[in-house]
């Protein structure tokens, strides 16, 4: 059996880098998404395995700390195990590792194996028991669990609309998990990107998003250094961020 | 003095890809940005090092060649090194390898050194004359060099418009060069990317764009493989692509 921690390297380059040369979130959540799904492929419950039994793991909620954000030209290593298995979903963590390998953030991850025919979630423990072998209680992961982020007010600070199209478009013909957060964040200016930053990341996937979907992003400003921001189709909310500046 | 080919491993991962399981342009032309800049880092060139004198490269055309497109899974290598050194700009070739080192692909790339301060152009054999040593003639690139792409006819045949935001901007300040080719792939339908491939990408990246730019893009079919699209900003052309369907 593997070991029950895996461990991936990244490099952040230059051209990878936002306006102000850090690693922007999206990117982040790319590497996390990366590094999980080495870890479940090299541990046989990866995506060409499941798909096998017509599964796809459906990440559900995601939330990314960080005690300094990564920077260009900068190694670092993220560490990710499986922190519990439910009957309908598995918890996730991860942590990021410096180029000295000291701690420079965190990140908590729900996942949802979801039957790609029924659209229903599968009961993990009963389709696959051996998941909860790579379960690790010993390494730390010291962020809150993420709390339900509250619905946004019907008048939004402001909104932004965007059409979904082709480069939105994931492997299982739904808006990519990276293209939420990267919308989502472009609800703001550069000039707030320049004042702050963001300390805590927290996405919740509401609904699936299509191909065409005539989507509108509204900012909520919960207080100074809080921020909702709500994916509408329509009158549906497909996706709620929060994030805390700091 | 490091070899003239750098060579660098690629892996496409399933959560990259397209709808159809398939490395997406974008995503391609960010792993020749890697290449690129890691040969130029290796050898004294790269983003980091001429900073100092306050230059930067940017990429002002690229054509890209597909034997086969790279599918999930798939590993590739990507083979870069410098063709000719003008007086004004370097020309960049790529051979893309299969995993039996088969060649599945090329690139070719124009690339200017610009003054950050005046925004103009540096004479590159006089300001950095080492760079000549570096010329690389004895691998081929069988791929044609680029002609000028024409201009749309007024009306195109759809448009898609779309405001720059805080996920487009690179750390130069300006519109990302990948997210160019994003943005002009999202004029298609995913019926078309159904029915036939990109078998040749061309882009002349023509002005800057900038936070908050309203940007059109509009579709103009040649024939029945070839489009042209086109990204205005008002009146002015900032990007074209040619695509060669097959």
């Amino acid at each position: 059996m593997s070991s029950k921690v895996g461990s991936f390297p990244f490099h952040i380059q230059s051209y990878m880098c936002d306006f102000q040369g850090r690693a922007p979130m999206p990117l982040l959540g790319g590497m996390i998404l990366h590094a999980a799904s080495r870890h479940a492929h090299e541990r046989g419950f990866g995506y060409e395995h499941i798909s096998r039994d017509g599964v796809a793991w459906v990440l559900t909620k995601m939330a990314i700390e960080w005690l300094e954000p990564p920077h260009r030209d900068q190694s670092l290593t993220i560490e990710t195990w499986v922190e519990a298995v439910a009957r309908f979903y598995t918890q996730r963590c991860f942590r990021f590792l410096g180029e000295q390998g000291q701690p420079i953030g965190y990140a908590r991850s729900v996942w949802v194996a979801l039957n790609m025919e029924t659209r229903r979630p599968v009961n993990i423990p009963s389709w696959r028991p051996d998941i909860a072998d790579y379960v690790c209680e010993e390494t730390e992961c010291p962020i809150a669990r993420m709390k339900k982020i509250p619905a946004g007010t019907p008048d939004g600070v402001s909104a932004r609309d965007y059409t979904v199209g082709y480069s939105d478009i994931d492997i299982n013909g739904h808006l990519n998990s990276v293209k939420y957060i990267e919308h989502s964040l472009d609800v703001f200016d550069l000039s707030e990107y320049r004042e702050k930053a963001i300390r805590r990341f927290e996405i919740t996937y509401l609904a699936e998003g299509y191909f065409g979907d005539a989507l509108r992003l509204t900012r909520h400003d919960l207080s100074e250094d809080e921020t909702v921001v709500e994916t509408l189709r329509g009158s549906e909310a497909i996706c709620r961020c929060r994030l805390v500046w700091g």
